[in-house]
């Protein structure tokens, strides 16, 4: 049997990969007046008497929601919200599995940006946190701009800023093993969600060489299309490539160290990779079909490549991030996810790679070792600390 | 330790009486891939070619959200969202322990009717049912109205619904031990969401001398007050109190068979109980404090006296009814929960209790009685299949 038709078996059989589990005993009437009524009425007083204490007597302080409107699934695109709900509770399978973070798949009917927002704001009381997940470009950046600003819980779309903190702990190695530095010259192949987002953190990492190449050409503060970008690309436009290069992917990977395809499948072909520099990185992360294969990218001179996918060496993978992020912001009660955090969090990942086990195909840890999570837990934790004195 | 303190300590202790678990095994990338990318795809596509197929493929088959806005939580009041989260989890963990339904608590910010009505339609691709929740009058009645229109899963109001149901199994084994019938002299202290519901119930079970009474007069379809009442009350104003009689509760106790308090505390006074019929039924359904305490309607007259509380006997509790509810719902995928359902349900739960068994002190199953949440999913399920013909 294929992978598909076990997948589709997988999931008739199982009927949901989630349950809801009681954690109390609830076998008796002295048990249920503890739980229920009439012992309930005491935390609902002392919640409404500080709503804070909701985080101390009910799961809000270690639940979040994964939030999806389904209009960009996988590489399924806008599939609605309904067929959205497997990818949610795989997702939210995994925050468990690795954050021990309850999450609640949340698959919303929404007419636009407002819509949207509106149900995640009636949502706010019942979630510590919110990932945002699956979520067209550029409403992604819109849904999560206007939430940030109101609501006081974090907010974090997965698909933006879990594969920009895999992408920097990745490339943290990677340089480390050749022996460059953040004077690297980096392409972004891909100026979607995940390919603007890289971009803002390697900004924020202090990247200085970095350009970013549209379906069209390199982003370019004097090209005559910023004045129709919205604000997210040309934010990215006016801050990267400070020469003010032009032209296309090929003349952006002339002398370039580093290229990061977030496009799509086959994006990247031998002779684009050539012409890149002397130990080039070369991370193709379109799923399932990289930018690349590994092969041919070796073949055309890259020494260190990575993939989305599992079945090939240092898979760049959000599952990597997102437990960990959740797990720390919520033991520390944060109320942004903030850059320091997740810059803190890439190196985290990163330093999980010991210098006697860092080699071309072992540039990020497994998503299977333990001590990830509770690593990245643990530079969210710090870095709110930091943030406070 | 008071049970206030134990109940306050036990919620601590926990940080939240639910937690979500994982159903598959996660440990290993050949697992990932079935349950999460690349396998999800195959469901994700199957249920966009046909939405229906979300109840196979994930949890909402078998998954509902209680939705409040904490606007009338237990005996407290308007609270909030968050301070209701306590009761939502308490509930929550009932449908699971009791029904083995996986319930989210879902405590919303709104407004009002048209903000509630919108999120929970924005909510409606995640689950297969709305339990609604300590909501307030008749705000809830609107909400219900509206929701169980606009969206395709079944909408219950449990304050409503689950208590009618229970109450209506009460007085079935009530009526029989005494040995009256449907032409009793009903009489509901109280016309909120409860007493509106029950009055609706026993009349769609035929009941036919009905009074209800409000904080002022007995609803009456000639009283001046009628053009100004909602039109939920003025309906019931307009299908009871048969002979127009005028008067308040004691005029309406005056030969009354059975009474039915849904009020307040200490409503009903022994002076009040001592002119009703020979072999008096009294549900004193308030909690914590019933409408008189058992004590003292048996000593005013009363024969069988019910009560909402654990610790006298007959316990008219909802969690005798949503959890079996919802498991039926769920498993035939009404989209409706019929009038004939919760009256199918009543007689189901009824008829546990058998002939040896039914006396003044055990009129209803217990809670604990794990045969009654599969006894009224087949009551549901049944009758949706009766309306099939």
């Amino acid at each position: 049997m294929d992978l598909n038709s076990k997948a589709l078996e997988y999931h008739d059989k199982l009927k949901g990969k989630l349950e809801v589990s009681i954690k109390g005993k609830l076998e008796s009437m002295e048990e249920l007046a503890l739980a229920y009524t009439p012992g309930v009425a005491e935390p609902c007083k002392e919640i409404a008497a500080n709503k804070e204490k909701a985080f101390d007597y009910t799961w809000k302080g270690n639940t979040i929601a994964i939030v999806s409107d389904g209009s960009r699934v996988l590489g399924l695109g806008n599939i609605g919200p309904e067929a959205a709900l497997p990818v949610m509770e795989g997702k939210a399978a995994l925050f468990k599995k690795f954050g021990n973070v309850n999450a609640i798949p949340i698959c919303i009917n929404s007419k636009g940006i407002n819509d949207f927002v509106a149900t995640v704001k009636a949502l706010e009381p019942s979630f510590g946190g919110i990932n945002l997940e699956d979520i067209e470009s550029p409403k992604c950046f819109e849904v999560e701009e206007i939430l940030k600003k109101e609501i006081t819980i974090p907010v974090f779309h997965d698909d933006q800023h879990g594969t920009a903190v895999a992408t920097l702990a990745g490339l943290y190695n990677a340089l480390k093993l050749v022996g460059k530095n953040k004077g690297a010259n980096i392409v972004v192949a891909g100026a979607g969600a995940a390919g603007l987002a890289i971009s803002n953190l390697l900004l924020e990492a202090g990247f200085e060489n970095l350009l970013v190449v549209d379906s069209k050409a390199i982003l370019s503060k004097k090209s005559d299309s910023i004045e129709t970008m919205n604000k997210f690309k040309k934010h990215v436009a006016q801050k990267t490539n400070k020469e003010n290069l032009v032209g296309g992917l090929k003349a952006a990977l002339e002398g370039a160290d580093v290229v990061i395809g977030v496009a799509k499948a086959n994006l990247l072909s031998r002779e684009l990779i050539k012409p890149m520099n002397k130990d080039a990185i070369v991370f193709a992360l379109s799923n399932p079909t990289p930018e690349i294969m590994p092969e041919a990218a070796k073949e055309a001179g890259a020494r260190i490549v990575a993939t989305g996918r599992s079945d090939f060496p240092n898979q760049i993978n959000n599952a990597l991030v997102f437990p960990g992020i959740f797990k720390g912001a919520l033991e520390c009660k944060t109320r942004q996810i903030t850059e320091e955090m997740k810059l803190a969090a890439a190196k985290a990942i990163a330093s999980l790679v010991s210098e006697a086990e860092l080699k071309e195909d072992f540039i990020v840890p497994s998503i299977f070792d333990k001590r990830v999570a509770e690593k990245v837990a643990e530079a969210v934790r710090n870095a709110n600390l930091n943030s406070q004195v």
